[in-house]
């Protein structure tokens, strides 16, 4: 099977969630500055959102680059983390308009773990397809960033309970990590070429 | 004509779909665990559906990747599978916004079951124009997933008058049947390389 | 330049139009059959112009397999056409949740003809880049389907002050008329292969 | 990396954004022409904002036509880029449905101008990956669009303190600079080739 059409869905599907966020920004009634003001949660909300949507894209756009082709279980992998990704614009939006409530910043760490869980499943699936020895096996190495990133949501998650400034810290924390480039797989497809 | 188009059109419409639904989980004004309870049925709505849509994706993609042409009827008959597609969003949460009324979820019934005729439908074109040796000829036999799943279809609309129970029962039967791994086309497809 | 992407977008923009109408069907508070009479003419509206942007797709899809490349002009002139397609979800509900009122159907019959008036634009513009000789040109013959529609819609509209069935009838009369097979894209494209 | 992909989910968003600003033209309760009446300043907002995304789409695809491949960081101005448009909806509908205050149209102006800087941003990196001798360095010339835009952008933000009027010439002004067709782009292509 070939992954073309896998790419092209996943990128529509990624492409209307990191829109549609925007439209829970909703245009408040009064047209001066101080109108604006109560949308600021939910702004910083919508920005963090975006750069983790913007961080699976990126992701996904580099491992399928590895990918030779897919297989059935590799498409229902991909299905699971895109329903993940379909609910951030849900938890984000609950997140910014309730002011970071400890509910709101419990869930959205929970979606995140779960995309994250479901990413690094459908990596496990694509490597057991390819081999050990595939270009996406060598690249990764000990993927410390896809270690220490669950590690990161479980702390935001349970501290959400006591102190949603910390589960703030562990969630961006998360999104910094990623955003450091990490020439892996360029360099793993490199070396194949 | 090439099939290209008739993918990318598909994915583009279905990534949309999948995606709006979630839509329809309008964010709850309070910020604790509480104020999601009375989500829940259209959560569990959207879970269904989301399973639904992806079953459609997946199978249309193996049935396209068979197709080495298509012709205006095809066209036309992916358009009418895309129409009854596209009424689950709203069908969705219109059951998961009333919990599950007998209506609502007859109509649900009734837009899988015009869902499925359709794809049907479809599925009988492109045989016709690529011969009864053809690769999807060959890999759906007797094609017993596909004359099942109508069947429940109908049991389920029926059932809606008297106890949705047996409704939701032989929906989330269907999709059952489908999320079984069946490999018929990827085998034809590698029978024929 | 290369007319993949041009493809790519307008796939897009038609894909999201025709989902998007649908949103449209507001769901209604009530869960029985009764509560949803009231949308049976926003639906008919839905109908209506999802089999206008199919037609529109298919019609776009055929006149592009003709086109070798694309200029900054056709380039436009598409983007042209998506700005009058772009409107006819607003028209769609407008006319739908005011049950057909003078003013809404003469506002949907002018976006209709804005639309028709555009494709013509585009199709010129490419017939122009590409010679009378071209595949296109030789297809489109005398092209009645697209001489007579331009005429029913002003017909449509016009009639929209006196009786909004006249209009009906005019705006659905094209549909079927360009629902009705029309080999002759297909056929002028076999002959030059 | 190849640029397939991320040509792709540029016209996903592009797409999104520009059909997803009609959505802000909510459907008036009346039926008649004097209900539309109030629409008005929101439709002229989004048939600027049509335009501008359409030039975005335009030059965007001008200029990955010149680019051969595309690096980590070309990647994340990209997304960059992306983030400022999707701005646009939000700024959009709440300077059209607030009448253009001087709130309104200074925030539509800074983000245009965030869209015009991640956009040079986007091309100097493509112009660096690639070398001075590149077609699209060479196509770009002295750039005078480019550095005329964000002039432009900062004279309609700073007036519209003082007189939004002058901020609607300085923005409708860029629109029409980049409307006049410019085929530095083709002809450097052409020449290449």
């Amino acid at each position: 099977m070939t992954k073309g059409r896998l790419e092209a869905f996943t990128d529509g599907v990624l492409a209307i969630i990191i829109t549609i966020m925007v439209l829970e920004l909703k245009v408040p009634h009064g047209g001066s500055f101080e109108d604006l003001k109560s949308l600021l949660p939910i702004f910083l909300s919508y920005v963090l959102s975006f750069i983790y949507i913007a961080i699976y894209w990126n992701n996904h756009h580099h491992m399928m680059q590895t990918a030779k082709h897919v297989t059935g279980s590799i498409l229902w992998a991909n299905m699971h983390l895109l329903f993940w990704l379909s609910l951030v614009p849900f938890v984000t939006s609950w997140m910014g308009e309730n002011h970071f409530t400890s509910a709101s910043v419990f869930l959205y760490g929970i979606v995140l773990l779960g995309a994250a869980i479901s990413y690094v499943l459908l990596q496990f699936l694509i490597i057991k397809s390819h081999g050990k020895e595939s270009v996406l096996a060598k690249a990764l190495g000990n993927d410390f960033k896809g270690k220490i990133s669950p590690i990161l949501y479980v702390i935001g998650i349970v501290a959400s309970f006591f102190n949603v400034w910390i589960s703030g810290i562990a969630f961006i924390g998360v999104a910094i990590i990623w955003l450091i480039p990490d020439r892996r797989i360029e360099k793993a497809l490199k070396n194949e070429n």
